[in-house]
């Protein structure tokens, strides 16, 4: 059928869709989420059917993803008909009914995935269905193969190429910026990308910026790479396993998170790693909660690594509060510089040099930690922090004084006396995040009091740093009724933790954040 | 924060969204498929955020049903922030995990899905989560609650309201269109809401349509039912448990149907409905394959409505072949006027008289079938047909041969003689369908052999009916290839039914008609 292309002056971010009135519809026998094949000049290309029921008849409503893809103009005519169902989506309703796919079945959902021929909401029913019935560990070798074969890959044109990630969910985790620079001064290369946050009040890519510009292309990013051995990049517009992306926007509303593996290690693979240490933080405050759990994803880890021909280790850390004092890009930004000259936190410094010092083994080094420290303790690893930040684009001249935080805060006091019992890690998210984290870079919590700390009464429990006053208040509103530190003298006078009366559901925090 | 609108002249089906620039929605702290709540006024709405990259900044971009559940204008200023996330999405993440819901929960879902607050890819998930997980007998009676609840339903203000319904999944089966002018004829009461077809050559919307409108008001069917006892209107438009319209969208590219139970009974508990025979169609033909899970359905429907307080008996049909000859909308209707006539294929007939029997029977009559007979033989069952069309608004003195059918059609003739052995109601569906079946309403297959029958060498067995010549062409290449009618003198001289060497994943045929 013949229609008149009406160009619409947005984008779906970048699913294609075709916009048909009902009763063009009606004739092409096309219903909503129906494929339809669109034809003009030589071009042909699948788009998936919207239908509006006030749109004019005999015209095809093209979003600008279209547009481009069609090479099409306003007013032109195009052939529309409705296309068959992709074999994909076959292949997605056989893991519906918990059949097992087969590696061509999960190439052809991937690569669908990845042309937009699949709808949002066949991608929802795949995650759904492969977070119900778990994927086999051939399934997730094909998911990552496919991820990384429909996606661009980096070539530094050397080995070892070490790499660092976490599975995530403590908030404060700035390890990589201290990672990255004590790898690279020892001289070995560490392209790290990492992404933005999400659910969490900062992600490493969100720190960064508050030094340097993260959002690199390749080419940018092996030219850094080549000066300085190292990088902490924005890995969001790298096109390096794009599915994976796409999965996780349908994943986030869903709180399901089945590609966790295939979703960092076809990252990994992407940018040439051949080294990584896995970091997996285990506790309360943690996205892994139990040993177990994280001796499972562990061996899963080291398993589909040896699989994809990656040399993986994994180191289960301390979960139960968040890492360091800073929570928020910029405070994080000032904690992870402080460290890198030999202070801040010491939870921080020890994860640091503890994970780089498994890298180091991992490439034949006799004893790791000892070169970790060094490197801190010599002044060489915040040498290479500058001249990755030089490279970037930032100032390489930067102190951690240097960088705004607040100018609105707040100290939240203790009213009573003890130690710390316990500290909720969801709570103190929360509260960063109406402060006005990760967005508001000068925005988040520091905490003045962890685990284990005596506390006075009147005693600073933790600070609330906020860009506008407004957020400032409501974050400290919302502390006030979370109370996220919980003190007492001997854990024996607080045994009860929680009361559940005519309780809601309770909502659990859900962080999709790598 | 204070966007102006910019009112987009297309609507979603629905689906109440917001478009925002990237940098409006990183200010606003909103990630796509968030909520965002737009205040204007004194009016307040939720609309689910589409991030688009070219959208013009601090402009929020308002679909037709935004505006109109807004009530702005273009350029208008409206207050917009980010909303948080749903209860109802909680609700359905703990389906997700396996978790058993209670009734609030599912009234919370149904309501969102409902008023829109619900994006299509979470209701992805949540019908893909009880189609894998099932559904318990308490969520089934809830979610049928829940959605005869958040929609309208119709009082005819009288008792015995009878109703008759087909799970669907056989072609030609045009039954409805005789039982209710026999039952109404009988002087009961039956309001028959039907639906078009999705999957299937004609709904039985799609079969009334060519005798008179079938798009009603609820005013004008009571009109109709108070003249007449009956209908046999579209339901589509009537908000009778509006949630199940939405929920098939979704369900339909999926190729799931978990809802069937509480799909089909909240549109008959909405409607008034007192006594129900629900048609179960078993056999190989059919949508229910088995004996065993047409005898669990059974007892599942009938335990069911006793939760709602309707009263069901189920049919077990014969459900191995088409019902009747002709399968297409017009020829369809051809073939259920022959049959109030007193002619028309004998299935069809016993099938008909057979239900209308359970029905009377239902409400206490003694011989059921004989009343349904007499009706059909005295031709009153025909009269109360043409009074029923008349009401509607078509012409009651029409008569079958009157329909148009065709023009274009062609004899497929049998290349063997032999008896036919069997017959692929999923084959004869496509070439249906490909011969421009349900949308050009002349259009189908009528078959000239069926199970058991004899055919010589160069014997029609069925023939194909177009609108056009392309579609004629297209249908015969189809049949020729799919050989849908397999004959054979004995049936131990056809033992192969089917091959499969290096064959691709099986596209089972999904039937979401109802």
């Amino acid at each position: 059928m013949e229609l008149s292309v009406e160009t619409l002056m947005i984008t779906t971010g970048g699913s294609r869709i075709a916009l048909l009135s009902e009763q063009t519809a009606s004739l092409l026998g096309v219903h909503s989420s129906d494929r339809i094949k669109i034809t003009c000049k030589k071009q042909e290309m699948i788009a998936i059917a919207n239908i509006a029921d006030y749109f004019p008849q005999n015209r095809i409503g093209l979003y600008q993803e279209t547009v481009a893809a069609l090479g099409v103009k306003e007013g032109e005519t195009v052939n529309a008909q409705l296309a068959p169902l992709p074999e994909s989506l076959f292949n997605i309703r056989a893991k519906l009914h918990g059949e097992r796919l087969r590696e061509r079945d999960i190439i052809a959902i991937v690569k669908d995935v990845v042309e937009r021929h699949l709808s949002t909401v066949e991608i929802a029913a795949f995650l759904t269905a492969l977070s119900i019935h778990g994927l086999s560990t051939s399934e997730t070798e094909f998911l990552s193969r496919a991820m990384i074969s429909t996606g661009k890959t980096i070539d530094f044109g050397k080995r070892p190429i070490l790499d660092k990630h976490s599975v995530g969910g403590i908030p404060g985790d700035k390890t990589s910026m201290i990672v990255v620079p004590i790898v690279a001064a020892a001289g070995f290369t560490i392209p790290k990308t990492s992404s933005r946050a999400i659910t969490s009040p900062a992600g490493t890519a969100d720190r960064v910026e508050t030094l340097c510009p993260v959002n690199l292309s390749i080419k940018e990013i092996k030219e850094v790479v080549s000066k300085t051995n190292g990088c902490l990049v924005w890995g969001g517009s790298l096109e390096l396993a794009p599915a994976d992306d796409l999965f996780i926007q349908v994943e986030y509303p869903l709180g399901i998170d089945p590609m966790l593996l295939p979703s960092i290690l076809s990252k990994k693979k992407a940018i040439g790693a051949t080294h990584v240490v896995i970091d997996i933080p285990t506790g309360m405050g943690a996205k892994i909660k139990t040993r177990t759990e994280a001796y499972t994803l562990a061996s899963d880890f080291i398993d589909l690594g040896k699989r994809l021909g990656l040399n993986i280790q994994c180191a289960l850390t301390f979960g139960e509060q968040p890492l360091g004092c800073g929570i928020g890009p910029a405070l994080e930004a000032r904690e992870a510089l402080t460290t890198l000259m030999g202070e801040g936190p010491s939870d921080l410094r020890e994860k640091a040099i503890g994970l780089a010092g498994m890298l180091f083994e991992m490439v034949g080094a006799k004893n790791g930690r000892a070169i970790a420290d060094e490197m801190v303790d010599s002044g060489k690893a915040m040498k290479k922090m500058r001249e990755i930040i030089a490279a970037q684009g930032g100032n390489p001249l930067i102190n951690p004084e240097d960088l705004p935080v607040g100018p609105e805060s707040a100290l939240v006091r203790s009213e009573q006396s003890g130690k710390v019992l316990w500290l909720s890690t969801d709570d103190i998210v929360r509260i960063a995040r109406e402060a006005g984290a990760p967005k508001e870079k000068g925005a988040g919590v520091v905490l003045h009091a962890k685990l284990g700390d005596a506390v006075h009464k009147g005693g600073v429990l933790f600070e609330i740093y906020a860009e506008r006053s407004s957020k400032l208040t409501s974050a400290l509103e919302l502390a006030g009724k979370l109370s996220p530190i919980v003190l007492s003298n001997k854990p024996e006078e607080k045994m009860i933790l929680d009361k559940v009366p005519e309780k809601t559901r309770h909502e659990k925090v859900f962080n999709i954040d790598r």
